[in-house]
């Protein structure tokens, strides 16, 4: 049993997450323990400076030269606040699992572009300032195999979340929303998962937009709104939506310029804008686990949008036949899920074991992903 | 010994150097020999697109994303095509050592900018490729540790040039100059090395302009051009020159827009222009290594510009006292240099030993260098 840090960041830019965990053996017989988590947010400068690096238009060469390292040192110094938080002295850490920031994500080739996926947050600089071998960049073998690169999670939640004669959907709601089936067999041949469409992202840009606000605390907005029906329908005629598995979205899809044209087209109160984004989330969500749902079945959702009761209380709705809970009601933490899948790929590729999962990502095998940066 | 391959594409852009050597040892005690060696040049569209990246105002995060991977691909294609050529085939290969293509370097935080530098060419796709483990990312360690992660070479060159009572200076002449001093101790402690200012960088945007040629073949425009001696004066006074060393430097400082400067300030004939800049490498050069001469000294010059004829032989006049030779002379493949370099770091790594000589990058300490992709 050692010690190990799992460090994410993902598009909803909320801040850095570290999660310190207790970790031991590997593939079907690992273990982890959470032991302490936390979320460093990013100063407006750093957050500015990723908000640059992400647009088509403000990015350049220089900026995401220079923010790889910027994010390095964030990162870095959200995992020595763990250990600090945690009183864990920094010779007791094993291995720190980063998964960087994604700045650019582009899963099929189309012309003049190579499938690919860009993080950045510089692993040797994390590795020199923790004293620890930190392993990064997990994305990248996965594509090297065909497959799309993400979803990244799948095997952490395989090794974690098997439940006998039980169909376990755990659904992440982050900036995007994506979802891993863990059949009843628990073979992880027969495992899914894939992006089911937006998470918060529309929500929070109407949030921001409207009332100056990062997000819809507690969907306490869309609560006192209505949906709209014409709108929803419209929303789920989305290409993506509509599409098959696997598959992978992003910001890209659903982001700033998405929510832009709604709100030029569309005329909704603002409270009703917000409801009926947050029923797209919802109904997105209950169209594609549908097919999976078979007996006994779980949903457990995760990631920001689980604190979200509007939204929670909308998916129970569409999803009559499921067990719809939250990663705090089986004793996981919903916020440190993503970290902790870092620190367990981490301790994968340390054993040279794989870490994608071919039926998620749509990958030709197994591989070990990432790169060793060693103390 | 085990067969390695070690890659660099270096700021000149003549393509992808990959060589094949055999390799054994650490440290002091590291032995390589040049099996075979090739260079593939890049394709129009691949060139296109990486000068894209390079700009300021033709780069983005989405090509960047991009370009990654292709140049991952071109790596594993060379690393691919150097195995055939020599007939070896992939099992007998130990690892390979990428330096991937440098996009930026920002030696020095300045703001808004932190020290950082950004090398391409995904490690993951040359692993699944070549199913060989590579170690890639040297640069950034060396920052992590206060240096400028600049010059990379001085290591593979402490470990493959040392000479009893003689001092070494190794002049590599690519887009850019640096110089290697290896002095008669062997001390690697002693040894220093900096970037003398422009290699070729400046000729070749001369030749370009003027002749629509890629660089001045055996230095014949410059041998029948006349040096300017007002501009060589205006050239000598530039403040990179006149900074002494640790320093480093790169195409930001001498490239195409430097050169347009001059083009639109100075009136000469062609001939007379590319001698000009000839002489300013050769002069440059020969000032800064001026204060490491000392007893039997030795300049041996390696890289593309070790074949401009006319460039050499203003160096050894510039250098009356110094035995200068070329690379080949010593029985050393001057255009594989870089490469093997990449190969003997690449050892180092894996056996968790340093590559970085403080003396030259101006680090903290004595790091190993890269990241590790494990097959």
């Amino acid at each position: 049993m050692v010690y190990a840090i799992g460090l994410m960041s993902g598009t909803s830019l909320d801040g850095i997450d570290a999660a310190l965990v207790e970790i031991s053996g590997k593939d079907e017989t690992t273990t982890v323990k959470l032991i302490d988590f936390l979320t460093a947010p990013f100063n407006n400068q750093t957050l500015n400076r990723i908000r640059e690096a992400l647009s088509l238009d403000q990015s350049d060469v220089e900026k995401i030269c220079s923010l790889n390292i910027e994010l390095g040192e964030k990162f870095a110094q959200a995992a020595l606040d763990v250990c600090e938080k945690a009183g864990i002295a920094l010779d007791e850490l094993d291995f720190i699992g980063s998964h960087g920031q994604t700045l650019f994500h582009i899963p099929f080739a189309r012309e003049p572009f190579y499938a690919s996926t860009l993080q950045i947050g510089d692993p040797a600089v994390i590795c020199e300032w923790t004293k620890t071998t930190v392993v990064s960049n997990f994305r990248e073998r996965d594509m090297a195999v065909g497959g799309q690169g993400a979803p990244i999670v799948p095997y952490s939640e395989y090794v974690l979340y098997q439940k006998p004669n039980t169909t376990r959907l755990l659904q992440n709601i982050g900036g995007i929303g994506n979802v891993t089936v863990i059949p009843k067999s628990g073979k992880i041949n027969e495992m899914v998962a894939f992006d089911t469409g937006p998470g918060n992202v529309i929500m929070n840009e109407l949030c921001l937009h409207f009332f100056d606000q990062e997000y819809d605390k507690d969907g306490a907005y869309a609560s006192q709104g209505n949906v709209s029906q014409a709108l929803l329908k419209e929303l789920m005629a989305h290409p993506y939506i509509q599409k098959t598995y696997p598959k992978t979205t992003g910001r890209e899809d659903f982001g700033k310029q998405f929510t832009t044209i709604l709100l030029e087209k569309w005329s909704l109160s603002p409270k009703d804008f917000i409801a009926t984004a947050t029923m797209f989330t919802a109904a997105s969500i209950a169209q594609a686990v549908q097919p999976f749902i078979e007996g006994q079945t779980e949903l457990i959702i995760g990631g920001g949008g689980s604190y979200n009761k509007t939204l929670i209380e909308m998916i129970q709705t569409e999803l009559p036949d499921v067990h719809v809970m939250i990663q705090e009601d089986i004793g996981f933490s919903s916020e440190a899920k993503e970290a902790i899948a870092m620190a367990v790929l981490a301790n994968q590729t340390l054993q040279h074991s794989s870490g994608n999962v071919p039926n998620a990502t749509g990958a030709k095998k197994f591989v070990p992903l990432g790169s060793i940066t060693y103390y």
